[in-house]
């Protein structure tokens, strides 16, 4: 039989197949699907059913895409939505794989919706569940993106759907949810990339939480939401448009680009030293790794997006931003900052420099304003640093004002990419004097700077 | 710089794309296209021409696709045809690909409006002519295409364009033609993969009939046209239909494929030993390797294609064929000949039997009716074999009727691989008594088979 | 982190990897071990150890040869065995794997030593036990490979390892074995590719015998024993001679073959009907995917392997032989059976024909000698064919004087494919008049022949 | 027929591979071979000669390792040397591939035994010559290698070989040369990667010195010879020692690395931005493209090399390094620079500025002590910038009193690739005050500084 795991980098989103004898299904796929018809091609079988999980916010599902390749039928779960393709699944209604069989079963809560799967062996016996948002490893999906005023009612859902439809199907039973580590899907998702019922219940920090009332207190909380959150959310109801190929930037010459980047934003996804050393004047900084996860907060989508990277292949890169539903992306520098440079142009820097620095400035009296980008959670598990000013990164936009614009500025995160992030957002905003802090907090404490923390 | 020859095997088709600084220029690309946007991508360049030779009437030209994927401007060379997509190239018309420069030079013979590309390097000098299908190693264009009627006419032009505008380029330059070895266009084109002036013009046996009479009298002569070369003239002067993806066949059951087959035609791509042993009843065969050169003889266009292949894979037997327009491949058999028999299907089969064993016969007295399915050329160079009844195989379809239907027919061709394609076809048409001979007039001589040859 | 099972096909042995932060762990590492070495380089990791789950004796372990690659330090499990490499493993004892670790924990009864490897995620959970050849989806490790003198005491050793071991590990605990379906190694592996302790507790067929009394008499039981798992013993304890690169036979022309193949054995590894239609006199014919579980009952070691297969790139096929210690392949035929009869050669060919024929013969009362190879279980779950003589395929070599020599014989089997092994064999023991059924028990069900079942 | 060219990128050394019924040729195979293995394994062929053009001093012949892979025969040219290995080739010697031959041509000249080979097609004309380094388009192999004292002699020599063997094949015959541009074996190679006699009759500089005596004053002159052609002669002479496998360097943590760099040598292989913002302190930056080129100037070979590089794959970077007989590569910095900070570690860093900047200060009458690594034929043909000291980068390391250690110093040259290998050695050296220029002269002129040229 057929069963892989698809994990889209920088998301975190787990997508599946499984398939045998002479069908497949997939369970929440991406929208650059080729994966998919690849894996099935290889095997000879045929993609009969796409099962969403839920309404997705974090990325555009790609059921319309694929069911456009395939013919599959697509079943997506949250009845109670407007969707305009597809069939809504039923709570109990089973779908045939082969000598398998999946059972949706009605887990909501992450959304009023949610349908978790339940694939039974030839043999009839309960061997895995697909929990999409509903369970994770170490954690359980988020219940406020309905709405702050529907926070209990569905948290008190999740807890019903965990507590009573999930956790009965017994402590053997396989978990394959819907995002792994790193997603913004979950605050603290273990780095088990496969788990089961009973590690949940009985290492889930979550699920410690069994009466109701104290689930809904404790589980139930506000948790940030990407402002991309919300065309993500349109897009899944109405259906995504379909892509066909991969849309392929064209390679620009520094004189093209430079013209071009004047309509639209130029995103630079190379480390954060190459960027701080030289970069296209007003470029955002996001590294590759952290696209998935700071695009959504920095780029609107009403801006064509110019790109530099360090090779000039820019598949990898587009591959990412459609996924979040960036598809309007023109052009890219061919030949990157070195063409830019032998052009003659200009270009901008940030200054990066060691903790170690930092230390010694502080070590003689100095006193830098500095901007600490990391989250919350950060700063309770790893300590703060002295005369940090906490702003987290993905705050940056809307309280800008909060940060001096007379002052020299240093950022600090907790290894420096980050920093960078940040800094290149503030260089666009106006700010000029920008220090970087590498090896972030992560150096700070290998260092043990002799500062108080 | 980019300098590079693809090859569409089978076809023989020869595609070249050269690349320079920014700029890319591809010449008569191929329909499945991928591979140009592949290169220029990992390089950087931006596709900015399309360049056609001439009107192809063995393949479909991919100029229209990869323009809608590129945006590059497409060049077709023959003004004097009512083409409905591009602009015409002028004799004489420059094209720039970075310090490069290209110069069309027309040479008219193979169709009425060919042209060459002369490739200059930085310096100026002539380096590589690009000659579609008007000079090839060790061999000229056909001029028979545009109708016997203009034989004469077309044949001089080609002298003209040969001597009057090729040879005086210089024997140093460099020839890229637009097919090598094994293609129709072409009657014996040569194994060297690349030439140049010189050595075509003390080699090529064309090229020796320097008297433009005696080149007319010995080189324009009509030759084979297989019945699908109209349907390609035709599009390639509409414009071929955009394919986007490749179009991807639906792996079916024995009995979805048994239900489908009705309505089409099975095409089995495997080797002769396996399709003589077992094959879906009513199945044509013809090897992958020989699928460009058969499969337009043999496959109108008016039905659906039903595939049985080796491996599960369709894709490159789906890329051979939409190459030549036979984009309706709706499915292929999954899990192949075995799962068709473990469905407990009945098969058909065609004996084959060993040179040996046919000089045993012979030797025996036995005297088979042998259909001879090799070229002209082939017997004229290698020898007839003693009884053999010469029908070319791609005359078999239309001189049927001078194979008899009442006596057991054995079927010859130069390694047994053709043998099977036609006795394939001649199941179809009704014939029950077939034998293949295996190894052919190869293995023949091979082992001095004591009969007269 | 990183964790893949890597499958090695045909011996449905898995190993697995697993690896964080700085350092990875290989568990039964199969000996083509670049698989390991790119993972690790991918994600800037060292192998530290390689672990044994126990002395395997149906594939040649990699541990040496991925040592010498890597200086990776070897930790076997069997300390009662004379092992000349590597430590032995203690049960207790502890490897770090970045922030993971894992614990040896003594399982003996398929051998004496067997140990399991049970991983515990950073929190100090429990997460995945690596049984090795003690538990498997659906079945549990054979106890008869120790001696038959020692069977109870084996199968006992096993009750406890599982009963007193694993299973109190918990439900929730996921099960990574030594094989999958398919694997000589367990009679009836489930198709399930990974399972949990809890899964298995319930479902598995042999863990319902928790009376140690009725285990020991239901489980323990004398299994089939491939003549070359003699051979796999000796090397694994005494260190797997050093491979380096993989080694590569040399194309050899249909001459060359046919003088090779006079010192050697002819070993053919195309599907059934290729093979029946033409093959090398004397050559044995068994499937790609069939070499794995074949080679072993008929091949010895003291003789070079010459290959004939369906393409010309014989690595997949020498994978697989060196996996099994077939390290002497010193040529293969270039060109296949094309070639072959090319040269003017003969070749022989088995008979194959439909289930239908075969069914009509038998309604005509023709009762042809029908030699089934299909094993006791597949007889006893899909049925018997009237008049038909069992000797599963596996005995043949043995049982040959059971097979008349004076009769045409006809050879039945699942699909044909086995059936095709067995004839090639028989043919070359002398048999003359063969005939095999495609398609096979499946096939006759499929068509409900009209004879008792 | 199989006819391949091998680009070596770096060294812009071609080998060549020439294939046909069931042998093949490889000429001047590189040292990691595995790509001609490959190659005829595909096409079933068997490599039976390796052929040498000459003794190389810039990089390791793969000959005998090839050879030990394929046990092809090795047939080396310079029969004057006392080899190891191989059997020597006459002048006139024929080898056969398939239906084509290749003939070896004394054409000494670059080194005295050098021997170029003629492929003759199956016809008997001339089709195509390997020239080793004796002809190159647009250039000739350099004569100074034998030694200065024989100057004079070789390059009457290599006259002779051109004009009396060379050229006398005829204008058509198509010239593959040893190199293409970017080789340190020809001062000028042109860019096109074919090209005919007749073209450089016609267009190559040096042969248009066709008296024997001017071209001996024109063309014979000293090149620049780094120190490592010492040692790839002594070893292409007494026989590489063979690889087996590439060897893998180790993956080291952040304190690994910094204890290993100890007693090594530190390169880092980064884009010059990258490396200029942080580096391990002490560390040598020669970015990957110019790892050929540059290496053997600034490395030698008695202290192991520590790589940083971009990505956490080191097998490129190796792969570049053998093929110069840099064999000791223990380890690399697993995790890059990230991880280097993050471990609080300091770091290194040199200032860049772009070109305007620089223009600026000159502006401001600021005059830096400009060092100018460019060539010399860079210097002639581009223009020299004002107050710029010229020393060639590669005369650094002998030439470094002549750089004041007490100014700041300006690294200048094409791009600012170059300026920061330069700037990483001073820097090694003792320099501190270092400034690279960004576009280098590229830049200069796009912006047309207000200075004069």
């Amino acid at each position: 039989m057929l069963f892989e795991r698809i994990v889209s980098e920088g998301l975190a989103h787990y997508s599946y197949i499984i398939g045998d004898m002479k069908n497949a299904v997939v369970i929440d796929p991406r929208r650059d699907c080729d994966v998919y018809v690849r894996m099935v091609t290889r095997e000879g079988l045929r993609i009969t059913h796409i099962l969403e999980t839920h309404r997705n916010e974090d990325y555009l599902i790609g059921s319309v895409e694929l069911a456009s390749r395939t013919g599959a039928e697509i079943l997506h779960a949250d009845s109670e939505l407007d969707y305009q393709y597809g069939q809504p699944v039923e709570d109990g209604q089973k779908i045939k794989v082969g000598r398998y069989s999946l059972e949706a079963i009605s887990t909501p809560g992450h959304t009023p919706g949610s349908m978790s799967y339940l694939l039974y062996d030839p043999s009839g016996a309960p061997w895995v569940v697909f929990t999409g948002d509903a369970l994770f490893a170490g954690d359980v999906g988020r219940t406020d993106l309905p709405g702050l005023d529907r926070l209990k009612e569905m948290t008190g859902l999740l807890h019903d759907s965990i507590f009573s439809k999930l956790l009965p199907l017994g402590d053997e039973v396989i978990v394959c949810p819907g995002h792994g580590a790193g997603s913004v899907c979950g605050e603290s998702i273990a780095d088990r990339v496969i788990t089961t019922i009973g590690i949940e219940r009985k290492t889930n920090p979550k699920l410690q939480f069994t009466e109701k009332d104290e689930f809904i207190e404790k589980v139930g909380k506000e948790q940030e939401r990407p402002p991309y959150f919300r065309k993500m959310e349109e897009l899944n109801i109405a259906g995504v448009p379909i892509l066909g190929a991969l849309p392929m930037p064209t390679p620009l010459s520094p004189g093209e680009f430079s013209e071009a980047a004047e309509k639209g934003i130029v995103l630079d996804t190379r480390w954060e030293l190459g960027f701080g050393a030289a970069h296209v004047p007003g470029a955002l900084n996001i590294w590759f790794e952290g696209l998935a996860g700071f695009t959504g907060w920095f780029l609107t989508y009403d801006h064509p997006i110019l790109l530099v990277n360090e090779t000039d292949d820019p598949e990898e890169v587009v591959r990412v931003l459609i996924r979040m539903g960036y598809d309007h992306v023109p052009g890219y520098l061919s030949g990157g900052m070195l063409k830019w440079h032998m052009a003659g142009n200009n270009s901008g820097s940030i200054r990066t420099i060691t903790v170690q620095n930092l230390c010694q400035q502080l070590d003689k009296g100095e006193r830098p304003w500095i901007l600490d980008v990391r989250s919350q959670a950060e700063l309770d598990k790893g300590g703060i640093i002295p005369d940090g000013h906490h702003i987290h990164i993905t705050r940056l936009p809307e309280r800008l004002d909060e940060v001096p614009r007379d002052k020299p500025i240093t950022v600090f995160c907790g290894s420096g990419m980050r920093s960078m992030v940040a800094a290149s957002f503030l260089r666009r905003e106006g700010w000029d004097d920008l220090t970087v802090i590498l090896g972030g907090l992560s150096g700070w404490k290998s260092k043990s700077c002799p500062i108080d923390l």
